[in-house]
């Protein structure tokens, strides 16, 4: 058996503690192996408590193995308490350093608030690139991420632009940062997702792909050229192609992944096809990291409806994605 | 039975008339009853030429009814010839004719292509624009569109903005568009699907509807103003949606149609969906209007391979909206 996944608190008044639990049930008897790294008394009875993280496999069918991050104050469900983010921030940390160190093979991170982080000094858009940062100086085999896929069943999209406004994305696209996008997906669906002759699909950013230059101009100016730089590269890459005839099955069946230009072109497919069970992957990072595709549902968190199927989602790919970087 | 729905030959070198030809098969045991404006030509020997649309449910069991529209050259499949634009045009115009004078129900258009018809002078951005242009000076009895519906067997999206680059689909984002087209679709949901009280989801415009203003400004100065204005004149509306978590089925449970800011938004998930048989529909007019939400695809056009299931489609709900509206 591999090394366990270190997964993260997460907001302690979200629904990381109650799907984490979740997790546990739905594994505890097959695996991946886990651990949380949180505050004990969030995950209930059955939890029991570790002192490091080579314990975890031996636990694991009886209990869910916690790594004590005590919290500041108690962690009331719905009510976030910035008195609890340093507690936040450092199981992320730890998830990481036991990682690097070899002592888990990847990180599965809980959803946190970023404004509940904000207040509490955090300067970081958000996990992706506060994972970056920590393992910025550890040498990575590939090109060189972050990049953010969604991973479900139906579909993996890569994304060109994040959290950025829509007119942004726009303003802010360009042939280097597809090709970077390109090259870091291309390698990880090599190395992380066991693909040997990776075939991508990008998207165009206008309807019909711009219709040849009478809808938009950024598929001739921007997209065509990179594509076309890309293939002469040896990419198997098709597109830029129209976003609305890319995503139903018979185009699906054509590719390992779509290069989306940004957010909602990847995510809108990716949420109405696989809703429940997509994971959030970081492409190009010295770890594996994964996280459930959701947020903290303040709204839900203690009333027991959250579905942990994303998290669990998260922990399978995780652990497969440690197994083949051989960690 | 009701009046026979009118279709348009479409452009003749694309898969019009191979469509058209497999849809009478697929109905003629059960109806709907269409005929088709066009070249006698272009549809074998199973078509039968009629005089007057009131012939076409009398021939229908039998053979598809062709109302002649000639044209100027024979039409090679995938190969398109601006010379036999004006048949294509002609075909449009007299179907719409038809339709106003009460002979048919409604028009349910093939697909053209804009290119081989502006080389002959046709002046408008498409199919909408044209039948909203040849009705202008008809009454009608809602809000006056047209309003681009895309509807499936999944999920309707109606579109703020349509074929314009996505930079200028956002640039042209105002209160008062929205407003329009929530006005247009909710009356058609009501006149021409028969549902009594529809219920509407608004999509926002950056990821995570603008989170608060963190990601883009849209959402507060223009789209929630909109949501609020539309809610307190009595619209059940809810929005500004997060744009990724409105499409999977829970979700599409809670609306009868998505207001969908941009193409893509409302087209991305609608075909991933339901790709086969999406029906557009052109909301607002004094005329129920219905078309296949495919184009010409020249390069399969004569292959046999085309799937008649869109156009099947829209001339199903041709028929049945022009049932709702007592024509």
């Amino acid at each position: 058996m591999g090394r366990p996944v270190a997964v993260t608190q997460g907001d302690p008044a979200g629904i990381g503690p109650e799907i984490t639990h979740a997790a546990w049930r739905a594994l505890k008897d097959g695996g991946p192996v886990f651990f949380v790294i949180g505050d004990p008394s969030l995950y209930g009875g059955t939890a029991r408590e570790i002192k490091a993280a080579a314990e975890a496999s031996r636990v694991f069918a009886d209990a869910l193995p916690v790594l004590s991050s005590p919290l500041a104050v108690p962690a009331v469900p719905g009510r976030p308490d910035a008195r609890n983010a340093p507690s936040t921030i450092s199981s992320i940390e730890r998830a990481v350093g036991l990682t690097v160190a070899g002592d888990a093979c990847g990180v599965v991170t809980n959803p946190i608030a970023k404004s509940v982080l904000r207040e509490a000094g955090f300067g970081h858009p958000g996990h992706t690139e506060f994972v970056a940062d920590l393992t910025a100086d550890l040498p990575v085999d590939s090109a060189r991420g972050p990049v953010m896929m969604l991973a479900g069943p139906s579909l993996r999209v890569a994304l060109v632009s994040i959290h950025k406004p829509l007119r942004d994305a726009i303003a802010s696209l360009t042939a280097d940062r597809i090709a970077h996008v390109v090259r870091v997906t291309f390698e990880a669906l090599k190395r992380d997702f066991g693909i040997d002759a990776p075939r991508l699909a990008l998207a165009g950013l206008n309807p019909h792909a711009g219709e040849g230059g009478h809808i938009g101009r950024e598929e001739i100016e921007i997209i065509t050229p990179a594509a076309d730089a890309l293939r002469a590269d040896g990419f198997d890459i098709a597109g830029p192609l129209p976003p609305d005839a890319m995503f139903h099955a018979e185009a699906r069946a054509g590719y390992d992944a779509a290069i989306c230009l940004y957010h909602d072109q990847g995510l809108i497919p990716l949420k109405a096809l696989d809703f429940w069970n997509g994971v959030n992957v970081t492409l190009g990072l010295p770890i594996v990291r994964t996280s459930p595709d959701h947020g903290t549902a303040f709204d839900i968190a203690g009333t027991g409806v959250a579905r942990a199927d994303s998290l669990i989602a998260a922990i399978r790919l995780a652990a497969e994605m440690g197994r083949r970087r051989g960690v």
